[in-house]
């Protein structure tokens, strides 16, 4: 990996070991409150799939369980084909620290057909990602690493537990500095909202996402065409009990086109 | 298991094996056009989970994946605890038949405390069960296994390729014969929906679940307390494209309590 690649390039690079492990490290443009930002643990979990010399196709669905804070160093992904049939293969993921595992997934790659196709889930209409200013955001490192635009349910400015009935966001997202999309950069930025619990109480409860799902609709074709440019993201809380709350969300290109949904459980504390 | 046992009870029993194996057997009450309903290898796949003498707390999260469709006859499910937390628990799940694995699963379980509680996904005003009249269906043995009233999005009557724009189903559904509500039986109900592509198209496309994901926000408590009672299922498409469509969906109880979310993956051929 050469001084001049991509942050992202160098946080998801894995080192092939043979059979199926691959060695990883952490990366500080990455680094979140406490241990790496979600996205790049997901990015680095699908990667070992994408990277496998025995994959089949390219991802449909995708699940990465965060077991553990990730402590920045070295990890170990392991990726194994558990099932591959004649166009779909089904994928078992684990990345270990020290030998104790911190995250676990699932994948379904497959070769796609064209069909009959027609999304559903229609980008709502809002401005253009140039019309809207870049939202400053400071704190964790890897906020730089995205140029966001929020449209709307932002982060609560005043901390006063007067929460909102609703906890939709949507905002213009892309890599910063640039980088063409792929499918470990579109399930990175489906890690990319905060969490929709602070939203409905304004309360800063501390949060950690436990487990993400991201069904993928494009493909590397349309990746490719999507290229440099901003996606929407939209999300929407659904149950919130007991310490965990779920969400789900879409992920658009600018020309509308639904890249990729994806779901979510989150941990809060109170 | 004795004579009198409910179907559901059978269907998804297990006989541990020691080390987190079990033996199941498909059950003939659950069959579908090809292999058995996806429901009730999901609920096998997570009672594996459920059984484990290490289980920790209860299910937050499950993803199950249905890497090939079950031949008629026995299986063995194999789950693991990927890693263990003071309070959270990772599992990694697989299904074998002749040493061939046809589904594998990831899980999340965890002892919950009591927090701020505020659900979104607010159950839709719809009329009550008992003045719903039940849906009659035939076909395929597992939809006998279910008391099902349409209220919205039902299966065409025409299949002249007239599809709908939108693909909202809603429907109460409970367990025929009754059976009190619990963890596994909520996960088979998660996968109740006939598939979106059927509404959009009215073209009877072959199909198939590949992946689906159930957040339990649901506790045993609030399980008991639903007991035999029926629940509103709603689901709806998100992206449909080249073989793979995606929905979403949400289960309450007839008080409004919201139980679950899920979504899934489903192939289609054309």
């Amino acid at each position: 990996m050469s001084e001049a690649s991509h942050p992202f390039d160098q946080a998801i690079a894995l080192v092939p070991q043979g059979d199926g492990e691959f060695l990883g490290h952490t990366h500080p443009g990455y680094a979140n409150f406490i241990g790496p930002y979600g996205g790049i643990t997901a990015a680095q979990t699908l990667n070992a799939v994408l990277l496998h010399p025995q994959r089949l196709g390219e991802p449909v669905a995708f699940t990465v369980n965060f077991a553990a804070a990730l402590a920045d160093g070295p990890f170990t992904a392991k990726a194994r084909p558990a099932r591959t049939n004649r166009s779909t293969q089904h994928w078992i993921i684990e990345l270990l620290q020290n030998g104790e595992v911190v995250a676990t997934g699932t994948a379904l790659t497959a070769v796609r057909r064209e069909t009959w196709s027609g999304h559903e889930a229609v980008m709502p209409e809002v401005p253009r990602p140039l019309d809207v200013p870049r939202t400053p955001r400071k704190g964790v490192e890897w906020l730089h690493r995205y140029d966001m635009r929020f449209l709307e349910g932002m982060v609560p400015r005043k901390w006063e537990g007067q929460g909102a009935d609703e906890s939709v966001t949507r905002l213009w997202v892309r890599d910063e500095p640039l980088r063409p999309l792929d499918f470990a950069s579109l399930a990175a930025l489906a890690d990319n909202f905060f969490p929709r619990i602070w939203l409905r109480r304004a309360t800063q409860t501390p949060i950690g996402t436990v487990t993400m799902t991201v069904y993928f609709h494009a493909d590397s074709a349309v990746l490719a065409q999507t290229g440099t440019s901003f996606l929407l993201l939209q999300a929407k809380g659904q149950g919130f009990r007991n310490g965990y709350f779920d969400h789900t969300g879409q992920l658009w290109n600018e020309a509308g086109e639904l890249l990729a949904t994806t779901t979510q459980v989150v941990y809060y504390k109170e």
